[in-house]
Parts: structure tokens; C-alpha cells; sequence
């Protein structure tokens, strides 16, 4: 595969954040050319730590992807589009609709605009959610179940991915979509639950402090972020892949009481307290969750390597060593 | 019916267009406060002829479903919102693919928002379309069948029926949607095909020109607008309603070539030409089409009453009369 992107010019929406500075890192070792486009807001995943050692081999450009100019130009003269930049909090989305919409819809839409008029021969990977699902009919949940987002974020997201679909279709600009499961490793967002749930349980288990598990019953399959973005460079490279989507997943599956368990005795020592699901969270709450990968193995090849434990190790080893730089 | 809006405050976004207008009628009948919100948008359905004789029976207000401002004030102190604007050309939401999006996702949401905000009494009823569906994978289409959009407008619709739904669920406030097939009836939009293909052919069947059928042999179903209306009605009516989508429909099923062999019978005179698909057209086209409108009539028992002889008749008499108001 590192031969595949070798001096290929790629560029990052969200570049800065968990899973897009984790790609940028193993696009550097691909000698890929990679420019990263973050609006490094607090509230959301960049953070400039988590390009430290590759910031002389990467083009930071700072803007935000709801500014239609400077998409304009940055998606010029580039091979591939990893379109990770995201508005990821479900509670945040139901707070403030209107910036959810115009990240995750109207910024998605005028990325494609921007690649229409200025490069359609670009290949685009859009990072979209298992959130659009809502409440599973079944489970495993394939890619034909039916999409019922439960919250505004699910709607958008599902908006976003369907213009990258029609954009394929119509246009003939090669585009597909990824929908993400519980992605977790280093550079994830550990300061608060906006991009996952994990990420504060890590920071308060390293802080020694208890983290508060919520329910406890539901289930989840989680990604290791190298398996991640393993599977966003199959699906770059893959024309099988243009105008499909594609699940990812991981095991095993576990309760959120099983994670708990297992992240302490990973870490050695900490504490949880389990807690009744906030009411803003419950009535957005999607239940049980996890998924079939069986198409992506199919079509690209893609399975996910890294085992829960292991990727729970490397993870905490990782915040052992740089909490501060998120916090 | 006509008793359960006397006195209700009913407004509806869209009112002076061809669904809208006459929703307006029927209200004004059952003695209900009706407030008309239309920006009167040229290449939009809004026309004020189209309340030629209730002028005084209603409160006009001219104003655009993407100010948030007006939105704010216009759904307090209702009982009733009939959410009918949108922008509904296919063509157009590929052209200008922001506006589309402005108009039927932001405004939407901005109008649920003002509801949560100043009115989460209110009950809604959202004016969806079967575009959403996409290319279909069975006839009759259900509620039940997958979504997978093939423009623009039919994703932002999706979404937009969406923030309805989700409203509903999470913050109680009661919406449902309608699914419109090709709705027919008097102040229609026969300028042109932005609002439906039958508009076109009815103004040049009466100018005595010959109007197009492109390729012919695709099946669609079609409403009479008064049958819609009942539709809107009822919905609004029903507390079984809340948080559902529901197909519209009506037989027979045509073929474009058997609808406009119809039309010219029922007109007494007329021809046309068979084309090929415009290019911009055939690639967002989807193919043979026609809804079950089952849901509907079990849970409302709503079902279509005009065959469609005598909704063509109905409205070629109307135009016959007033075409020079919608040129």
C-alpha cells in the first residue's frame, strides 16, 4: 500500500484531529504529499500536539471547512480528499442545530461544489457515522438497514454522505463513505465526551479519578485507529469502492460495563461509578449497537487487526505520556 | 372535519403556492384563522391569484421561510402549521445546490427551532416528497422502503422530513409528514416544469401548442390536489399521526405517454412529441415510480377520491379560464 501514495497530493479535512492525524502520520511514511486543513476550534478534535515530529513533513493550513473561498482553493491540485472535518457531539447537535447543519451539511456540500468546479478528478473518502442507523432493527447492522438518525447530527450526517454518494453518481467525481464506529487511540479527544465517551473515561482513569459509566448494559464494537485508517487508504485506492458505503467495525463486542472492566484491569488500577444515562443523552440514546464489516472485507479487503485490549493499551500508554497536551 | 378547525389558528408556510392555496380554501371554509406565509418567489409556486376571492378571509404575510425572524414570530399562537414551502425543482437543486439546502434543510430546522422555542403546543404537518426514495426497488412503493436520494433536493427534503420526525421524538412536539407523489389540481405551477411536468403540458395543451413527453413509458401515480389536501387535514386532525411518514398516492397507475393520451382526450383536442431524456434530467431520474398509500388509509383512513380523468378535467377547465394569471 506505501508505494500506492507515494508523492500522491492528499489533503485532509480535519487533518489536525484524532482519526485525521493518525492518516496524516501514515501518509507521511507513504511519502505522500499532505496538506491538513483544521479550524482548530477548542470545542471539536484538532490539536496541533498531534502532528508533533511529522509538522515539517505535513502543510498546516488552518481554516474552517465552512469557508466556501479557501475550500475553493485547497481542494486544487490534489489527488485525494480525506474529508474527516466533522462536527461529532450528538448533545451539542440538539443544542446548536444550526452549526451542526452547516458543518456536516452545507460545508459537506460546498467541499463537492468546490471539487466539481475545480477538480473533479479527485478522489474523495468521506468519514460518515454509524449514528445514522438510530436504534438498530437488528443486529449486526448491515448497510442496507434503514437509516433513522435519532438525533440532528444522524440527519446531517446522513445528509453529508448522500451528497458524496449523488456527487459520484451524477458527476462521475469517485467518492465513498466510511461509517465509523467507536474509533479510539491516541490523539482522540480525552478532554470531554464531544467525540466519544472513552476518551474522558481514559483521562479520568490516568487522573485517578472514577469515571462515570452510563447504564452500562448497552453494547458497542470499537475500532482500533490504525485499523481506521487502514481502511480510508483501501478505500482511496479502490475504484470497487466509488459510490459505496462502508461499515467498519471490531471485536469483540462488549458492554459498556465489560469496556469499564477491561480498561481497568488494562490500566492495572481506577474506578468507575455507574450512573443512569442523563435524560438529554437517553432521548437521543441509540441502545445496542454493532456492526457488520462484511462488505468492506469483501470489496476492499479490510479487517480490523488490532485486538480491543491491545488497542486499549497503546491507548492509555499513549495518555500516560502526553495528557497535558490534551487536556 | 370542517368543525374541528372552526376557530383553530392555523398557518401555512407556502400558502400562496398550489398545495398551500388550496389548503387556504378548504381552512377558510371550516372557519378556521389562517395566516399564509410565501416569500413570492418568482420561479416558485406562490401566486396571490391563487387566493382570488378569500383575500379577506385570510392574513397574507410575505415573507421567506429562510429568515429566521419572521419564522420566530409566525408560528406563535398557532394551533397549526402546514409546512409546505420548499424549493421542489430537481434541476434547480443540482444548478444552485446551496439555495436548495437553505430553503429545505436550514429553514426547516430554523422553523422547528422557533417552535421548540415559542410554540411546542403546535402541531405540524410537513409536505415531504417521494423523491426521497430514489430509484425504486419494488412497486408499490412503502413507507418502509429504503431512502437513497438521486438529487439534491431529494437528500435536503430527506433531511428536512427528518428534523420533523426527530422533533417529534425527542422534544414531543407533534409533527408528521406526507410523502406527495405528482400532485395535480388547479394553481398549479404551469409556467414551466419546476414544480411538476404536468404544469408545462397543460399551459401549451391550451395554448394549442405541442407539448413534450420525454422517453413515455415511466409509471407514475398521481394525487388530485383536493384529495392531498384531505390528506393534510386529517394528518393534522390525528394524534395517531405524530412522529409518522405517510405515502400519498392515487390510481390509476400511467405510463407519461397514457397520461398525455388522457390529456388530450379529456381536453377534447392536443399533441405532443416524444423526446428523449434531456441529459440533465435522465441522470437524476427515477425511473418508474408509484407509491401504497396503505399507511394512510389504515391509520387515517385517508384515500384518494377524484379518479384522474376528472382531476384533469377539473384542472384543464380551471386553466382554460384563468391560464394568463400563471404566465
Amino acid at each position: 500500500m506505501n508505494d500506492s501514495f507515494r508523492g500522491a497530493r492528499v489533503v485532509i479535512t480535519g487533518g489536525l484531529g484524532f482519526v485525521g492525524s493518525n492518516l496524516a502520520r501514515r501518509l507521511v511514511e507513504c511519502n505522500a504529499e499532505v496538506t491538513l486543513v483544521d479550524s482548530l476550534i477548542p470545542e471539536y478534535g484538532g490539536n496541533l500536539f498531534s502532528v508533533a515530529g511529522i509538522e515539517d513533513r505535513v502543510k498546516i493550513n488552518i481554516a474552517d471547512v465552512r469557508d466556501p473561498h479557501s475550500t475553493d482553493y485547497l481542494v486544487q491540485r490534489q489527488d485525494f480528499l480525506f474529508n474527516l472535518a466533522g462536527q461529532t457531539s450528538h448533545v451539542d447537535s440538539m443544542q446548536e442545530p444550526e452549526t451542526d447543519l452547516e458543518i456536516n451539511c452545507r460545508a459537506q456540500l460546498s467541499i463537492l461544489e468546490a471539487c466539481r468546479r475545480r477538480n473533479p478528478k479527485i478522489k474523495i473518502v468521506f468519514a460518515s457515522t454509524r449514528q445514522i442507523y438510530g436504534q438498530p432493527d437488528y443486529l449486526p447492522v448491515d448497510e442496507n438497514h434503514a437509516l433513522r438518525p435519532v438525533d440532528v447530527n444522524g440527519i446531517n450526517k446522513m445528509a453529508g454522505e448522500w451528497y458524496h454518494i449523488l456527487y459520484n453518481n451524477v458527476y462521475g467525481i469517485r467518492a465513498c463513505a466510511l461509517r465509523l464506529t467507536n474509533t479510539i487511540g491516541p490523539r482522540m479527544r480525552v478532554k470531554d465526551a464531544r467525540q466519544t465517551f472513552l476518551g474522558v473515561w481514559i483521562r479520568l482513569l490516568i487522573e485517578g479519578k472514577p469515571f462515570e459509566v452510563w447504564d452500562g448494559s448497552q453494547l458497542r464494537d470499537l475500532t482500533y485507529v490504525d485499523d481506521a485508517v487502514d481502511a480510508f487508504l483501501l478505500a482511496a485506492q479502490s475504484d470497487e469502492a466509488n459510490g459505496k458505503v462502508f461499515n467498519l467495525g471490531g471485536g469483540p463486542v462488549v458492554s459498556l460495563k465489560q469496556l469499564a472492566d477491561l480498561l481497568i484491569e488494562v490500566n492495572g488500577s481506577g474506578e468507575y461509578v455507574t450512573r443512569e444515562f442523563p435524560p438529554e443523552r437517553k432521548r437521543i440514546d441509540i441502545g445496542d449497537y454493532y456492526g457488520s464489516f462484511e462488505r468492506i472485507r469483501s470489496c476492499l479487503g479490510w479487517e480490523p487487526k488490532v485486538p480491543l485490549r491491545e488497542g486499549l493499551s497503546r491507548t492509555i500508554a499513549f495518555y500516560r505520556q502526553h495528557l497535558n497536551h490534551y487536556l
